[in-house]
């Protein structure tokens, strides 16, 4: 393992001291905006890059304020699915369409090596729920130490984790506000953190040992992405006492992260309806002082498990229009089983389209270019253009050439939609004198 | 041909009348709402029952205020593609899987024979747009007359069509105002008009012969759907002028029809920005005096080709809970070619989700209990329950099944995406003092 840049920092204290790193540096020229207003957001909380000092040849990415909305994908074996080939193989899947970074939640045996894999093959941040090694060296989730809560971490920090879910900061007071919950605790690290202190009658060790988390995080800038380990998991549950008493121990723990040096982000729901998404991002601002968003959906229904991709895109693009940041990817099998690749890629397209509607909607600069090349592409009856501008140019070919597989159909000015007679913009065209002479 | 109800006027002049019509009482039981709160909304236009007096069989379905927002599903095949046999098929998979209406758009040839077919299977609204089949019968549509155009307009009436787009607010002096736009006129129905005013440099005839359409509508109950001929086709074109300037049109047209006692809807874009939806749909609801609003869509984006089911449902989602009515579903195969049958049920279901999010969100009484019964089947592991109020159940079935297909997995307390040692409801369950036992 290299250390590459062994006495640098953090992203945080490094942009405290007013220096650009040439991970802003990166970022900056990536978003097309200033260096030193990317230096003043990371130094102020506001805009996270993760960025272990051990992830070798990482292509640093910004979460935050000012940039383009993110997406995660979630990879990673369960105890009863999938193998490692199956999981670099989705990691190839992801980059291909676009993630911006990818969590390996992998629950299973031979984690180390799992998430060695990820990190050789990924060039962008790789995040990771340290707990759930931690279980899986165990039989139960109480046979667990103090010791063991902080050693996982400071593993896989040395191994080149960009970022970490730990769930800090569910409390042992705040486990009795569930009982009126339709579906108790849904989160897997809040449910084992749970379970771990009731059985110990002890507080979570996460936070009760914070600091020694901030330790091993800011020697390695490890990003901390603190866990909603009481988000809701059914419209019912969500926005309530729980979930809130949770956000405001998060807001806490964000101040004392930075005030320790270390970058922090924080995750949210999960399944809310509609009309309270705006509220709760606009709520984790206020009492997180502005640090990332971090959005998981959320889930506009509960009704439409094979659809959830769908669902959660509604609400992630709800979520990112008030403000969220980063949005973790939702596949069509949640709630039902492990997604496989076919699954990862409908999952990631729905979030990119999340992301990207709303970046468009917050008026970021340029950030409607693409749409208007593909309107111009449509226009001009670009067949081969619009399929390049495609978020999945693939896709995109396939459909087409189901009903017009014939070459010369590309040059045509109409699809099968419509056929040429009825064909609007052919019309159009002509009206506007413009060429619709036709090859086929 | 039966003529169910000859003498009964509209839903419209009977609800003026004071009476509640058979078709309302229908609506409010199936809504749980009160006859008479029906009947008022009804009366006053903002609510409208398409229900021609020649549809046998009709189950007839309420669209507008205080009701659940309402589902289209387009058919109907191409010049280029499909046949009868699979336009029917795809009605009874629009049927099975919950649309509340289906239009007929089919413009190839024996279009009496697929429209026949297609109201004798459906106990649904069905709606046309009476142009295609004019248009079908020439060879160009400057070759139409105008007692062609209300000729076709009457054959339908007579046939059973319960409502009919009809592009009569695109007048001559709009035009002009699409010169700088990225994709002019992407409404056939639009683009066809266009053609047919440039050519023989007259006005719209069913704008200009308005009241002989009324006529017809009124005396066999066909509710007019007002077309936005000149709905934007990307982005760039949203909310411009000859958008607005033709839903001012639609708003005097709107007043006619209520006049001449005829039920009246209003058709919407389209491609809008996520940040302009709500003010279109507000906008539509005070320049049409309250009609209840038919939107296609709309796209959040211009980038997601092969996957705009989800760029409209997005959009659908953000218009039904500012307050569009009634969601014309977008499928897959949009902008690249003509919908299978698969196509239809990924776009029904992603726009069923659209109505349903909104309903929750807007508070409708009752509209949240699918959803808690689903998280306490969740909360319960009971599988087969989920799978049955899933909004495709076949589809969560097979998904689950896929991973863990044995049946006894159906009765075990986790799923194959976290495995048992790491679901968080069985931990949660367990420390809730629940039964967990395990029968795997």
């Amino acid at each position: 393992m290299e250390t590459t840049n062994p006495d640098a920092g953090t992203q945080l204290t490094i942009a405290r001291s007013g220096v650009i790193s040439g991970q802003a540096e990166a970022v900056a020229a990536d978003e097309g905006i200033a260096a030193e207003n990317v230096r003043e957001a990371l130094a102020a909380g506001r805009i996270v890059i993760p960025a272990n000092h051990h992830h070798a040849n990482l292509k640093p990415v910004g979460i935050g304020e000012g940039l383009t909305v993110k997406v995660n994908v979630n990879l990673g074996r369960s105890q009863t699915e999938s193998c490692l080939t199956e999981e670099v193989d989705k990691v190839d899947i992801a980059i291909r369409h676009g993630a911006d970074a990818v969590m390996d939640l992998s629950t299973g045996p031979d984690l180390d090596e799992i998430r060695q894999a990820v990190l050789d093959a990924c060039p962008i941040p790789v995040g990771t729920v340290p707990i759930y090694q931690a279980l899986s060296e165990v039989d139960d989730v109480i046979d667990l130490s103090v010791d063991d809560f902080l050693d996982v971490v400071r593993r896989q920090a040395e191994q080149g984790v960009d970022f970490m879910t730990l769930h800090a900061g569910i409390l042992k007071a705040h486990l009795g506000l569930t009982a009126d919950r339709f579906t108790g605790i849904v989160s897997r690290g809040g449910a084992l953190m749970a379970r771990w202190m009731e059985h110990h009658d002890r507080e979570n060790p996460y936070f009760e040992y914070f600091d020694r988390v901030l330790d091993i995080a800011k020697e390695h800038d490890v990003t901390l992405s603190l866990g909603d380990g009481l988000r809701p998991g059914c419209l019912h549950d969500a926005s309530d006492a729980a979930q809130f008493a949770e956000l405001g121990t998060l807001g806490d723990l964000t101040q004392r992260a930075w005030d320790g040096g270390v970058q922090v982000m924080i995750e949210g729901p999960g399944h809310v309806p509609f009309n309270q998404i705006t509220d709760n991002v606009r709520r984790q601002k206020e009492v997180c002082h502005g640090a990332p968003f971090y959005v998981l959906g959320p889930l506009v229904t509960d009704i439409a498990p094979g659809y959830d991709h769908i669902t959660g895109a509604i609400g992630a693009t709800v979520a990112a229009v008030a403000g969220a940041d980063f949005l973790c990817y939702v596949t069509p099998k949640e709630h039902l089983g492990l997604p496989d690749a076919d699954d990862v890629r409908e999952g990631l397209i729905a979030f990119k389209i999340a992301a990207h509607a709303a970046d468009v909607a917050r008026g970021l600069p340029g950030a409607q270019d693409r749409d208007d090349e593909m309107a111009r592409a449509r226009y001009d009856f670009d067949w081969n253009r619009q399929f390049d501008l495609a978020l999945d140019p693939d896709r995109a070919r396939q459909y087409h050439d189901e009903t017009l597989p014939e070459s010369r159909y590309r040059e045509s000015h109409y699809c099968s939609m419509c056929g040429p007679k009825f064909c609007p913009m052919k019309v159009t065209r002509e009206l506007q004198g413009k060429g619709v002479e036709d090859r086929c």
